[in-house]
């Protein structure tokens, strides 16, 4: 039970999340920290939170705050809420990068930096703001921790315990390793996709070119729908780690345009092939792992 | 109307063909031409074919022939055919690239080349055979025709008259036109969309990487999914267009990696804006186009 929540950013992931810990039973009062006037009254009246601050003194005393503004804003509101930051209050995150997020909180924080158990929730929707939050967007979800050397067991339970209460399923992976997964699974082919329809929109003849692009070219472009201004901060931040992913794939590139222009039928059967199987396998382990568990009816 | 008709492969792509021409009422009489014994005697048994053969005698009398077998069968298809091929009779096909089909029907017809109008339906599912073949597959689809200087007018109508009773909207395109626009808009994606998975695949923390892929992956690889064999001849019979796109988006690519390592957000923000934009335009246009008409209540 969290007795006292602060939630810094009330849109899709700050709103959710408390939504669905109110739902849970698992919260007893919710300051919303909102620089939005517009998010901070919406909040309100949708019932998100309880009571609405501008100011950071509203940390002190809290049990648990999140951060749920845009990345790139980590820094700057870890610095505003540390001296108000009193030695009972832990602090967590929901940014989608970790390496970044951890440097701006020795950063901010300096001594206190054991209260922050940074972590990222894997898990959104197409809209945002106070009305697109929803109780039950973290259930069945992974909530990825990557704690500090310097967290204490209690604080880093206390973050898990309340991403539990949403429904998240806990996962665990040191900063650089989330940043590592992530380039390759998510921030590369947002780049790739990002990439292809640019290429495409600024070619002489982009209009007859869209004219034929079918459902094949929406679903691998759907993530080039996503918002410009986050995946700018998102590789930025991850810098390091999507440039090592970006190289292997070029290289890779570099391979597979060597062997189509040989005319090298095989190697691009068994690279396809290769492609194929590994994506049915993944696609099955999903299914399985998402399928209804079977109810034992024997005594 | 189409008297004879012979559809040369009775899977999903013939098969459809033959279901909507028989619903539109639009044929005579089917015959299938199959290799398989199975897919031969299960298109009888749907009621998709009135009779099936394995010779190409069949083509003689014909009105109109549809080649829908593998794309690379299709010389071996046209030598075998041209012998019993009267000058009544229209060869069409559905392959997938249009400038190979056309070096093909060139070698292997002859001076009957002018009775070969080729054409690409955009229209397809993820299953196959005879029993995925549905009356409903190609209404309000593109069909696009590639007509040869040879064909007469009235050899491109039968071809697009019959595609039109399937629903289709016919559109026209040089066969090199239309080998650069899908070489841009379905081969490079599904090429890239290959990649991607073959590069995680081989890593030695796949698993892990796997693990943490979410919807965002999913999409955007789901045409990794389609039979490598297919895409292995598609990109082969493409090569020269499909290296020239493939060139053209790593060049892209080298540009974004230079800027990110640049740490140059304004120029990623304004490459993912600019993507981001042009899809927006794109998903409002196709469904603009697709949106039901406006019943027009006045008198």
């Amino acid at each position: 039970m969290v007795d006292n929540l602060v939630v810094v950013g009330v849109g899709l992931i700050g709103g959710s999340f408390a939504r669905a810990l109110k739902k849970a039973g698992a919260v007893r009062r919710i300051v919303g920290i909102e620089r939005s006037p517009a998010y901070g009254e919406r909040a309100l009246a949708l019932g998100i939170v309880d009571e609405v601050a501008t100011s950071f003194d509203a940390v002190a005393g809290a049990d648990l705050v999140l951060l749920a503004a845009p990345v790139a804003q980590t820094r700057r509101i870890l610095a505003a809420l540390a001296p108000h930051l009193g030695p009972g209050t832990v602090v967590t995150d929901a940014g989608s990068t970790k390496a970044d997020v951890v440097a701006a909180a020795r950063a901010a924080l300096g001594g206190k930096v054991a209260q922050f158990v940074p972590g990222h929730p894997i898990a959104g929707r197409e809209t945002n703001g106070p009305d697109a939050a929803i109780d039950d967007l973290y259930i069945g979800k992974k909530f990825v921790l990557t704690p500090l050397p310097e967290n204490g067991a209690a604080q880093v339970e206390r973050v898990a315990g309340a991403w539990r209460a949403c429904g998240a399923v806990i996962h665990r992976l040191t900063p650089e390793e989330h940043d590592k997964v992530f380039a390759a699974v998510s921030h590369l082919p947002h780049l790739l996709a990002y990439a292809l329809v640019d290429d495409i929109a600024n070619k002489a003849h982009a209009d007859l070119l869209f004219q034929y692009a079918a459902s094949g070219f929406r679903d691998f472009t759907r993530i080039a729908g996503s918002s410009p201004e986050m995946w700018r901060d998102i590789s930025l931040a991850n810098q390091g780690a999507l440039l090592a992913e970006l190289d292997a794939y070029m290289t890779q590139l570099a391979h597979l345009r060597a062997r189509l222009a040989a005319g090298d039928g095989a190697t691009l059967e068994a690279v396809y092939g290769n492609a194929q199987r590994a994506r049915r396998q993944w696609i099955e382990a999903i299914e399985a792992a998402e399928a209804p568990q079977p109810i034992d009816n024997a005594e």
